[in-house]
């Protein structure tokens, strides 16, 4: 067991990533905490189908990270398991044209969860305040006022009924060019790795400043970042398993009051 | 193994399912059809991580059946296990009045796969052959005109690179009964019953003409109907993996091709 509070950012709180270990366990043990993880999953299985039949809650999950950061491997092995009738992944990619010609998050409002789903963004928002910022899409004076816009946005989801909860993989650069190496290295996963992803990671430190920012700014009680040391994988797991485990048991969730009394119906 | 073809509807035939049984097991002892179960779900998982990369497929997978039936349980079952960024499931409720506005295939296309993506209906556009029909919430003039809209819309997205395929999950009304009991019996699944659906029931006779014509009409080489004996849940789930496994395998996807040199790649 985590304890995950001294990962979550805290509102108002400057984040400095350098000083945040990357390969970081936590001092557990590898096998106790996949066992615990294990355990976790199932009870997040029972919670999202008490979730489902109730209705009542919606979650969103932000995942953030560098390349190689581990986003998909986090939603397959912490979101896989689930039902997947209660889980919708969205992919955020690079704009279309069609998204271009509105606001940033118009494309983004489309996909957050309706009450009863676990919504999990891979990629979000945040790269209009990340790759945007750091490859100069938007000129600073209006990316500056999209954190606002951003915590409004969220601020609205949660009004009205959706928890929010977001967490950034943090990768160390060496750790990056291991991933990036095997991905060279397998002709299985050439697919996944694209030369012009070399560019970005030149661009590490502005990155990494973007990313503070952003943590730092946008992180509230009610829609949290969470800092992920993401390079011991089963300790990922464990941590964001943990962390959505918790928010659901929070919520107190009770099987919806059916409007029949069982015992009088008969089936023909 | 199973001889899917068996339960392939043929163009063109008509079917009764009143001849066609529901707890068939095709001879097969449970244990070996769940370790064969096993083997195909990893095959479908590799199948899938191609597909994904590919970008080149998409595969719509279509689910009918009678309440209790076994729709949700084969979601699940057969599409759980796959990685969930590449799955979408959408169930179709009762029409909102907004898409009553519109003709009925009108909120459907919206959900249809996109490239790289199996997308599974939890009921489908048929429900406007079935549930419309047998209750009457559109004059006879109207409904029969959809079988041809129907295979007109099918052909439109086979020919435009989606595969299509579609499980009728057949039970008895027997076995609705002991599922529907079992419902009534376990308060943890309260939720899942509705006294409504005891209408439908006494219905059943009309829905399973209804089905037949369904069936009859609208399968096709390219968007088949599949009649899945659905009471024994180990055999519906080898038949549907196992249909699903074929179509993905007669793809003969490959890794996309890469347009760079691995070895001339330096990660600084």
């Amino acid at each position: 067991m985590i304890d995950t509070e001294q990962y979550r950012v805290k509102p108002g709180t400057s984040v400095d990533l350098g000083k945040i270990a990357t390969a970081h366990d936590g001092g557990l043990d590898a096998d106790a905490a996949k066992q615990c993880f294990d355990e976790i999953s199932d009870e997040l299985d029972d919670l999202q189908e008490l979730m489902y039949a109730q209705g009542k809650h919606a979650l969103l999950v932000v995942l953030q990270a560098m390349d190689a950061g581990g986003k998909d491997s986090t939603i397959r092995k912490v979101f896989g398991p689930l039902n997947p009738q209660g889980v919708r992944v969205h992919s955020f990619k690079a704009p279309t044209k069609r998204e271009l010609a509105q606001d940033y998050l118009w494309r983004v409002h489309q996909h957050t969860p309706r009450k009863g789903m676990i919504g999990v963004f891979n990629r979000s928002h945040y790269e209009d305040v990340l790759i945007v910022r750091v490859k100069g899409f938007a000129e600073e004076a209006r990316w500056r006022k999209r954190y606002d816009h951003i915590n409004a946005f969220e601020q609205l989801l949660v009004d009205e009924g959706t928890t929010v909860v977001k967490f950034y993989l943090h990768i160390s650069k060496d750790y990056q060019k291991q991933r990036f190496e095997r991905r060279l290295n397998r002709p299985d996963k050439h697919w996944k790795f694209n030369p012009a992803d070399l560019a970005e990671r030149a661009r590490w430190d502005d990155y990494m400043a973007a990313f503070e920012d952003a943590l730092g700014k946008c992180s509230h009680d009610q829609a949290p970042w969470y800092v992920v040391p993401a390079e011991k994988r089963w300790f990922r797991n464990l941590l964001i398993a943990q962390v959505v485990r918790d928010i659901m048991t929070g919520w107190d969730m009770k099987f919806p009051k059916i409007e029949f009394d069982p015992a009088q119906i008969t089936i023909d």
